[in-house]
């Protein structure tokens, strides 16, 4: 148990380094070695972790899907906005989350699995907008698919334009922008005087 | 004349070349060198050009004002859209622009001026919006700033995803998705009807 601890934390601090040199030097610019020498580790001990560099960028790619659980609410429109509203939160913090964010949207020399990333989004919004449909909380005439793409498209751009701007300072600004421009062309109008676009109270 | 002529030829031949060139190794991964085998010129043809690597890029940047013209149109939020429309079809079939965009978006050891691509298509966006709102094609309770500011994001990442998808085949499909999902909340219900989100008939 306590090895297995250990594990896991050497395989986060490997995570964790790699995205701070990709973050500094891009993907193509960073070796292993400099993984290495921010980790303190071994060279065997990040081979037992991860074969290659692309497979820590393979790793910190899926560490996505972390961020990409819906937080429980009834009401699916609200969960759909928390959660952009916390994977944007958690894009301020993780560093990790960043380089992932930043490996999917760059074309470097490493491009497996270049859609997959966006389909994640895809599916997790997806799937919530389906139910908020059948709840009634859309328009009867809402196309479903095309606002799905639409919106993790237009997040992945208002992220990007507040990483030039602001360092990420004024995402969730930015989010909450992106909800209360959206939801009149789509939401009832019951619905849009009863959702909160701005985050909870950190617990 | 005939000299100029061909001054303009061989300025728009290098930063079609390194525009390649960029394309397929990155900013960083590219040299003046890998630019001069593309071109064909002599070395001191470049340097009559662009001092270096970065003064390319920097043209390159600032190629992507061409593209920021609206389209004459009395209706201001059609000529919006119109810019929208046009600027995805020059994505579609110019290698500058498309380096020019990716210029912008991605990190690289190349950083200045990074704002400055956002706060032209913010400007040019933001002059239209105001001429639109005077004539009473928008509702009186719309936030310009905030509106634009969402455009010019929603825009970078739904051309992005279309690079992913399809490189940029589906883009002017998915810029008339995100027109018809932002006007409900904007404009005018009078206005709406009126708007064409489709591209014109190619002249």
């Amino acid at each position: 148990m306590a090895q297995q601890a250990r594990g896991t934390r050497s395989r986060r601090s490997i995570l964790e380094a790699a995205a701070r040199v990709f973050d500094e030097r891009g993907y193509d610019g960073a070796s292993t070695t400099d993984i290495l020498v921010r980790t303190g580790l071994a060279r065997g001990a990040l081979y037992h972790h991860f074969a290659s560099k692309e497979a820590i960028a393979i790793a910190l790619i899926e560490a996505q899907t972390e961020a990409l659980v819906a937080p429980p609410n009834e009401v699916k429109l609200q969960a759909t906005i928390d959660l952009t509203l916390e994977f944007a939160r958690r894009l301020q913090r993780d560093p990790v989350l960043r380089a992932s964010v930043r490996l999917t949207v760059e074309q470097t020399s490493f491009t497996y699995p270049e859609r997959t990333p966006y389909q994640w989004s895809t599916e997790v919004i997806a799937a919530l907008l389906a139910e908020a449909a059948e709840q009634g909380e859309i328009l009867p005439d809402a196309d479903l698919d095309e606002l799905t793409t639409f919106i993790v498209g237009a997040f992945t751009g208002v992220q990007l334009m507040s990483q030039v701007y602001s360092g990420r300072q004024d995402l969730l600004e930015r989010v909450t922008s992106m909800w209360r421009l959206l939801l009149p062309g789509f939401a009832t109008p019951a619905m849009i005087s009863r959702l909160r676009t701005t985050p909870a109270q950190e617990s």
